[in-house]
């Protein structure tokens, strides 16, 4: 498991080590935490190395003996793309090509992937289907993306890889270190008298609670069969920012002055709706737990009850 | 002009020259031939430098001044990417990062790219549409494509690019240096008794006469006003790759044995059928003025009048 102790990561090793499985995780912390693999590091089935994705020969050596790699490292940082535009390219393809060549020195052919909603760039389709429209590619977060998926299919292709691709909306939930929740909740920490929104509020997005996604990729890996395999991942409903503001105020028992910084996006390569047809996973037999709104909710619970997730990046 | 000692890169230089424009040609030989821009070197208004284009600062530096970059430097050798994995990577995707870094050091923001309707991967629909289904994509050449355009039309969105994205089927005609034409008539020199077809011999592709070719990227290059301006360029018709074998055995009056090494596909990540809609650059009043047929005659008779082109790669 590259990204092991990230968000979605750490998350998907304790179900697989719940479900019996032996797990190597491979992080370089740079955006990983250690607490998240507290519970993980107590079980002999687990092991973690500390490494980057850019050292191929120590990634080569740590993948030797494994059956299927999950890659969720990446760079998840998807409104700075234009502040750095190689990080991207980077850390979300060219290491993906080293991930792929890794499996291939070790004999390893089976890979999960964690890609994005955001290939769909601006959809013209909604909710959006995993054979929308060939899109246009707005932001260099997602098309890095694109090209790392595409890097899986052709190896599907060209050595005989399975792949299994999970395209995302944003996901909620326990050990969530980033996104508009994480934002607002550190902001109204700040000054709950104030809360600055990027964009005019009314962008639309999907969300999906942590263990609901975690779910879905363990349905679609033990039953999807082709040799590539996509799947988006959210759920049947979308929210507007200011409707999950509101939620989140509520909770928070605060009535901030909202300050729009204006236009229909957030930032540059922000897309205003997000909403992604998920029937194909559905048809596997997997259904979401929790909606969008008791998703925004576990979130803050989870951020209030562990302030340090929020200090460390304040 | 990245690539201007290639063939459709020399190609459009002598147009661009031709319609009274200056020219910095860039290229770092590793399959341009010199002699294509003996023409274009007798002109004043063209300068050539040698370079690679992972060399930043060379490039940086020789793109001062310009208004405008055409972007045709590529690994076009779309059959052998699962040999060397990376090469698709660097030379397509890696290096057009480059350009687009050094243009935007220089404050150029427009660009023509020379992509590939292998872009489409397997095709479900024909003629296909530039907006066809979301492709999974099947061979590394067509995804390090994919991740170029797509770099390119996040600096489009981010830094206020203009981007002209061709997606090529193969093309055809003087200077014509590797593809099915190039093949067959190499191996039928050195023994005309006997021809190795790859695959069946019933794929089917569509092919577009170099001048047509250039005439339609100066069209839209003239015409075209959106941000992000992506045209399939092709012809409306397609051939088996028996008809073609055909076409070019009774020009070189010889009846081969035809041995075929069977299979849809003549590689790993080949496409048996590739027919573009051209509907949209048909739109801006483009017509091709050669046939398939004629197309690969004419390419025929170029190769026969230079054999040095025909030697320098046996």
């Amino acid at each position: 498991m590259t990204g092991a102790a990230g968000f979605i990561g750490s998350n998907l090793v304790d179900r697989l080590l719940a479900d019996g499985n032996k797990v190597v995780g491979y992080d370089n912390f740079s955006t990983g935490r250690r607490p998240f693999l507290a519970s993980a590091l107590r079980s002999p089935n687990f092991s973690l190395v500390e490494g980057d994705l850019l050292d191929t020969e120590k990634l080569s050596r740590v993948m030797a003996g494994c059956e299927m790699v999950f890659h969720l490292a990446a760079n998840a940082d998807v409104r700075f793309g234009t502040h750095h535009p190689f990080r991207d390219l980077e850390q979300n393809t060219i290491v993906t090509y080293n991930v792929l060549e890794a499996m291939r020195a070790n004999g390893i052919r089976k890979i999960a992937f964690s890609s994005t909603g955001s290939v769909y760039g601006e959809a013209t389709i909604f909710p959006t289907p995993e054979n929308a429209p060939f899109p246009v590619q707005t932001s260099l977060y997602g098309n890095s993306k694109v090209a790392a998926e595409g890097l899986i299919s052709s190896y599907c292709e060209g050595f005989g890889f399975q792949g299994f691709i999970f395209r995302f909306v944003s996901i909620l939930g326990e050990r969530y270190t980033h996104g508009h929740v994480f934002d607002f909740y550190q902001k109204l920490l700040a000054d709950p008298s104030r809360l600055e929104v990027l964009g005019n509020g009314r962008q639309r997005k999907s969300y999906l609670y942590i263990h609901d996604c975690i779910d879905a990729v363990m349905v679609a890996v033990g039953k999807a069969t082709e040799p590539v395999n996509i799947f988006n991942l959210g759920q049947d409903e979308y929210c507007e920012v200011n409707q999950s503001i509101g939620w989140i105020c509520r909770r928070l028992n605060v009535a901030p002055e909202l300050i729009y910084t204006g236009g229909e996006r957030g930032w540059i390569g922000d897309n205003p709706f997000i909403f992604l047809d998920c029937g194909r996973i559905r048809s596997l037999g997997w259904t979401p737990k929790l909606s969008i709104q008791d998703g925004v909710v576990a979130t803050l619970e989870y951020l209030i009850a562990n302030p340090w997730v929020v200090e460390a990046r304040s």
